[in-house]
């Protein structure tokens, strides 16, 4: 997607490690118009699908999947990392590994927001290893429900977390690819 | 807001201790269409202050402040809580105490993205002892960056909060406040 791409390489910022800096844009300050251009696009591919819910992970993909909703009027489900004890009765639950933070915890779904019925379609912010991405893939299955597919703004697409995915079977739409960063810059793939 | 009155009576649940679970449709699965319709409100409320930009806190601000964004057309910035090692450079940051967890953490928000030109519009899901909210005043008194006033959704009109904002200052316009709870029930103030 042209118009992200473009905004990576003008607001975004490549760091030490690999590390791609979009807080100017998608995940600390939101660009709520380009993120409207995103969840149109997340629309058109996946318009077809009998998608009934979009679930993603706090923080950053709550915005994102919100706004993508509005396109599918379905509701949104958001899983919560466990430090939270505002939720009671029964959870589904998975175990996903902070690549940012460095650290493993639990995320959750009330079992009342999820359940054989829905059709979902899950949305985030960034793939890299994929370890958020497939957190909510368990947790769908947990649930019975179909995945339908993930919608990604950003893939580094030389690390690993893509193909385990697609591999599970899940199909996988990210807006823009990372080949690499050379010299500091972002190259996309094709 | 009659709309969000109806969906709190219909769809929230009291628990004891004068909690109200809204997790059915605001802050764990998310009814886009009603967030709409309460960021249209917002809107109409505010639309004539020159607000240039929403500041919310993560995670459960952040889809309603989204979806309100897209009404003014301006961007969104959400305050981290400081478990995020994903921000560099100098920041803002204040002090919360979360009632749901219990606990106390610091907030912070990139001195990139608020700074003395800014007309800022608070949004958050609740407002009972205010202390999200003040520690994003604080944030923002620390930018330099002017008040146009808080949008809040449910106000625990009983609880301190909304007085405290409101003595300091800050506008605030709570689209449904709740009175009381009686034998388990939701009453609003008129």
């Amino acid at each position: 997607m042209k118009l992200l791409e473009d905004a990576i390489l003008q607001r975004g910022r490549v760091k030490d490690g690999d590390v791609l800096k979009v807080d100017a844009f998608l995940n600390h300050q939101m660009d709520v118009p380009l993120i409207n251009e995103i969840g149109k696009e997340f629309y058109r591919l996946y318009k077809d699908q009998g998608v009934n819910k979009i679930l993603t992970i706090e923080a950053s993909g709550i915005g994102i999947a919100c706004i993508t909703a509005q396109h599918f009027g379905v509701p949104v489900v958001f899983a919560k990392k466990t430090q939270s004890r505002n939720i009671d009765g029964p959870v589904y639950t998975s175990k996903v590994t902070s690549f940012t933070h460095q650290r493993e915890y639990d995320i959750i779904v009330s079992k009342s927001f999820l359940g054989p019925e829905d059709r979902v379609l899950l949305i985030d912010d960034f793939l890299a290893r994929g370890s958020a991405l497939l957190g909510l893939i368990e947790l769908v299955h947990q649930s019975g429900a179909s995945i339908v597919g993930a919608g990604i703004c950003i893939e580094k697409g030389f690390d690993t977390g893509g193909k385990l995915v697609r591999d599970s079977g899940v199909p996988v739409e990210s807006l823009s690819i990372i080949k690499e960063f050379r010299d500091g810059k972002v190259v996309f793939a094709d």
